[in-house]
Order: structure tokens, then sequence, then C-alpha cells
């Protein structure tokens, strides 16, 4: 037992013991439920052949939502992703997952996430905005870059999430970089 | 002394006697140099009649810097806004101080901030953008807010420091707000 739960993240020897002792502890009937959760993932979660969310139902709930906008896409690196966009509830349209960020420092490269999926999608021509929502970290920022160069030989409107001040900051905490995108990304007001 | 060190913001009766205490081991001569920066700083610094930016010359050193765009004026806050997008380098316009900002909460109404001024300015004509740089909290929101709506009739052009993700931020861990903000404000790519 103690050996399979090491192999989890963030799992060392010690919490691998713990746990196993707090197994020991357990009614048999919930560690078979827990069990029994384990193999209905295995065997349920699979990722979504339109746009790479985990689901149970392919194709997933969101890209068979009748009430979604069929015409944008956001573009985001993870399902975290996919679900920190959900909870906001402002946006209504569909969704792609890369599955990852480029990283050339880990040898990550444009054929290890799925990028190839994203073109033939956008190719089928239904689509009218791409929303570009990768992370605002490094990794983040070569993904938007490598996207913006090869999407936009395919005339669909183009966008990405703001950079700049986080809602409730103030200018004397944020950092220099932040605040440079805040200005220079400044929006005129109609 | 304890008594005028309590005054203080942020020193109580603990901290007061501790400097208190300090300031008997210090040599005299040193004492003497922080009484004399007390009132050097009391009889040389004020508000640039201008920007209202604390300095001790006045006009102060941004509003007398040839350099500068004299076209362009970044309207912020308090005086630590200013140094905080100076140290970015990436304005070079003029600034305006409002030493403050609304607050109906605290009474802290149009007329208690230097709003007067900043129209006197702008009405000179020689502004061609006026930036609103408040903070993105509830004050600054208001703020800039209320500006919009008295600067609309000059016809300046008028623009607002970005909302959105920091730099270095990942999706999953930003807050709604902000993420609602990144989405509504996302930029076109061309």
């Amino acid at each position: 037992m103690i050996e399979e739960l090491i192999k989890l993240p963030g799992i060392g020897t010690k919490t691998a013991e713990r746990l196993t002792f707090y197994l020991l502890k357990m009614p048999g009937v919930e560690i078979q439920n827990l069990a029994q959760a384990l193999l209905d993932f295995e065997s349920k979660i699979r990722f979504c052949t339109l746009c790479n969310n985990v689901t149970d139902i392919d194709p997933c709930r969101v890209c068979m939502d009748e009430r979604r906008d069929k015409t944008t896409i956001c573009v985001v690196e993870e399902p975290n992703d996919l679900i920190a966009i959900e909870k906001t509830q402002e946006y209504k349209g569909l969704y792609y997952v890369l599955l990852g960020a480029l990283s050339p420092l880990e040898g990550i490269g444009p054929d290890d996430i799925k990028i190839k999926g994203l073109m033939e999608r956008l190719r089928e021509g239904s689509i009218k905005e791409v929303i570009i929502a990768t992370n605002a970290n490094v990794e983040g920022e070569a993904t938007a870059m490598y996207l913006i160069n090869i999407l936009k030989p395919l005339n669909i409107r183009l966008t990405r999430l703001a950079h700049g001040l986080p809602a409730g900051s103030d200018l004397e905490y944020a950092d220099e970089v932040t605040l440079c995108r805040a200005i220079e990304g400044r929006r005129e007001i109609n």
C-alpha cells in the first residue's frame, strides 16, 4: 500500500505511512468505495475528442451544450484553466485545451502539446474568434507567441486575455512588469 | 519623546519606548541630524503647484523636465503611485496627483481631492491624452468612474490602465473578478 501511495505527487514515505495507518482504521466499505472510485475514474474518465477537456462522456458537456456560442473558441493550457474560466460565468463560447504549454527549457515543443488538433478544428471554418488564454508566465507567453504566429494566416479574429492590474490591487504594490503591461495595454474609454 | 512618537502611524507605546531607549544610546550628533532632517523636511517639502507631486522645488522636477511629453497626463491617486510608474520607465508624459480617492464610506467626495485643479489644467488645451491610473480597488474604481464622467465632455483622448492577469500569474489561481476583467478586456491581436 505504502509503495503505491508514494508514487503520487506530494506524498513521501511519512505521509504514505500516515495514510496507510488511517486506512487500517477505516471501515472496510469505505476502502471499497475509494477503490471503486479509482476503478471508475480509470475506466470512465477520458479526454474529449473535440476539446481535450477531461470528461466522462465524449464529446464533453461543454462541447455538447447547445446554448453555447459555437463561433468562439478559448484556448487554455490545462483543464484546470477551463474550470477557472467557467467559474467566472463570463464566457459562453467553446474551449480548446492544449494539455500543456511550450517550454524549450523542459524540451516541450509544439508537437508535444495538442496544437495540431486546434489547427484542424479551426480549418473547419465555423470559428470566428480565437481567444488565447494561456497563463501569464514564461511558458504561457511562449505558447501564446507561437499560436499567434501560426494562427494569423487563418484570418480568424484573434484576441488575448488582458494583462494588467489584478482586481483590488494598488499601483504602489504592483510589480514593474505588471505595471508596464497595464500602461502599454491601456484601454480607450468611449 | 514617547508622546510625540506615538502620534505616528504604526507606532504604539511599546515601539515608541523601544525607539526612545535606542535614542538614549545614540551619539548626540546623530539625534541632531535626525532633528535637522525633520526640520528641513517640514520647511522645504511642498506640493507642486502644477501636479501636486511632493517636491522641494516648485514646479517639480517632472513638470520641469523638457524631455517629457507635455501632451499626455497620467492621473494618479498619490505621489507613491507616481513613483511606482516612474520606476517602470515605460511612461514619458506628465502626471497629475489627486492626493486621494473618492470614498463615499469615509465621506471623501470630489471636493476633498484635487479634481478642480485637474479640470483647470485640462482646459488650458495642451493635453491630448488623459490616462486614468487610479488603483484597482473600490475607491480607485469610484474615482475613475467619476473622472470619466466629467472628462468625457472635454473631448480629450481618455484611456485607462489595463486590468487583467498580473505578470507571471496562472489562470488557475487568479481570482474571479480579475479573470472576468481579463476576458472582457481581451485585446485584439493585429
